[in-house]
């Protein structure tokens, strides 16, 4: 899906939500357990009920993995039945040596026919360009993520400012100025956590123009409001995600109509800030 | 498996060569394509003929998603034929935030019998911990890679010294001196890439103990005898990843024995190192 395309749906069903398919066998409703493959039955029913109020699906690869060949064949069930109006992203965290990217690109855009694919930053530039040599694909590269070792090392200040008599710059912002050498707003986004608000304006002080991937809305606590004041842009250029708050938002039978209804509720807040925010910024 | 049987497997088959089953379909001789499962035949033949001069074996999970579900099944297969005897290590540079990295813990070392991952360490404790809590299971994390793209991140200087009046650290140094805390030497090694041999004697001083991954001998120019000297511990401490220098030796049908002469031409090599370099060390 290209820049234009995911900018023209954000805008027309007034929502940049992103649904995170981050679906534990063990947490699915125990009426599923009888189907052949819960997993796809209960990522079926998630995303009848939820695409109208979402923009993008993201899958967390590791769920499934967890699963081993079962897995991998829900994985391939469920991106194949998400609707070509939504942006689908593979939640993979992948990156390693040229050859070997090539291979994970391979993977997901060519195998399976995501949009994106979340990448690691850490092995540079030989690990991400691979990513980025799809036309219509993209590679998210992780800038600064929402969890605690998110401390660890990617707010390590770094021995150089990126302007005189700034302060020393923190690794992530690092990545952002050199990652986006690699590509261009029409192929590459950045993760950002939603539990580093104050980092936000930062952040788009370094890659105004770029979509933004943000994690951490719902169960790890981060504030929608507050991410969209201070990241939005005149294209909208967010993709919030939320995932266990929607998918399993009931354990009962009623799971696909409470997540379109905790969907819904996302939406009906989004469609506020593209009114109120983006119109400041065009 | 534990360090001490992997040492015991070091010292008794005089080797610590690791082989990478880094399988192209696309690279593999011609008349295995009618194979049912092209892969593991190839694999299978590799293993078979290579088995007796290496300790371990590396699955680059890369090459085996990229042909979608029927490849995670050629690597199930593969990872459930190596012996028990050999260390196996899923090549997969996962990491995630906590709960996501507990999923791919478990997709290796439950639903697969790998005895380790490759773990990036960009995103810090939360993601790297979760590889950590299995008995006789090892998490290998990046340190300092064999690419080009190593330059971008890895070897960036941060703002302070691990001494006073020592030169600024790079961040892959600080990344063994923090993530070491983490684990200990029976349940954490490193990748380290022979193609940085001028690093290796400033990293023994940072992880003395710790066995050190090392890919980049063969295809990649990294020299074997170079490493040894420089990081070999008492225990050996190294495991020397070979790929595509053995298992693309030949493209005929000869593969698996020009694999073998590979392989024993650089245990031989290896022998040499452990009788003359550890016993120095001891």
């Amino acid at each position: 899906m290209t820049r234009s395309e995911l900018v023209h749906q954000i805008f027309s069903k007034q929502t940049y939500l992103c649904i995170g398919l981050d679906t534990d066998i063990t947490k699915i409703p125990a009426h599923l357990l009888e189907e052949p493959d819960p997993v796809f039955t209960f990522n079926k029913a998630i995303i009848d009920a939820t695409h109208e109020y979402c923009v993008a699906y993201k899958i967390n690869t590791a769920f499934y993995e967890a699963m081993g060949v079962k897995g991998w064949s829900s994985l391939e069930k469920t991106i194949q039945y998400i609707p070509d109006t939504h942006f689908t992203i593979a939640d993979a965290k992948r990156g390693d040596i040229g050859n070997t990217s090539d291979q994970y690109a391979k993977a997901f855009f060519e195998t399976l026919p995501f949009d994106s694919v979340t990448v690691a930053p850490y092995m540079g530039e030989d690990s991400v360009k691979p990513f980025l040599q799809y036309p219509g694909k993209w590679a998210i590269v992780l800038g600064l993520t929402s969890n605690q070792g998110a401390a660890d090392f990617e707010m390590l200040p770094l021995s150089f400012q990126q302007k005189a008599s700034d302060k020393n710059i923190y690794l992530y912002e690092q990545v952002l100025h050199t990652t986006q050498r690699w590509g261009t707003i029409e192929n590459l986004m950045f993760v950002v956590g939603a539990t580093k608000a104050s980092e936000f304006t930062n952040i788009r002080s370094i890659v105004p123009d770029h979509f933004l991937l943000v994690p951490g809305v719902g169960a790890q606590g981060g504030s929608l409001k507050e991410i969209s004041e201070k990241a939005m842009n005149k294209d909208g250029g967010l993709l919030i995600n939320a995932s266990r708050s929607i998918i399993y938002a009931s354990a009962g039978f009623d799971f696909a109509e409470k997540a379109a209804a905790e969907a819904k509720a996302l939406q009906e807040e989004m469609k506020e800030y593209i009114g109120r925010v983006v119109s400041c910024r065009l």
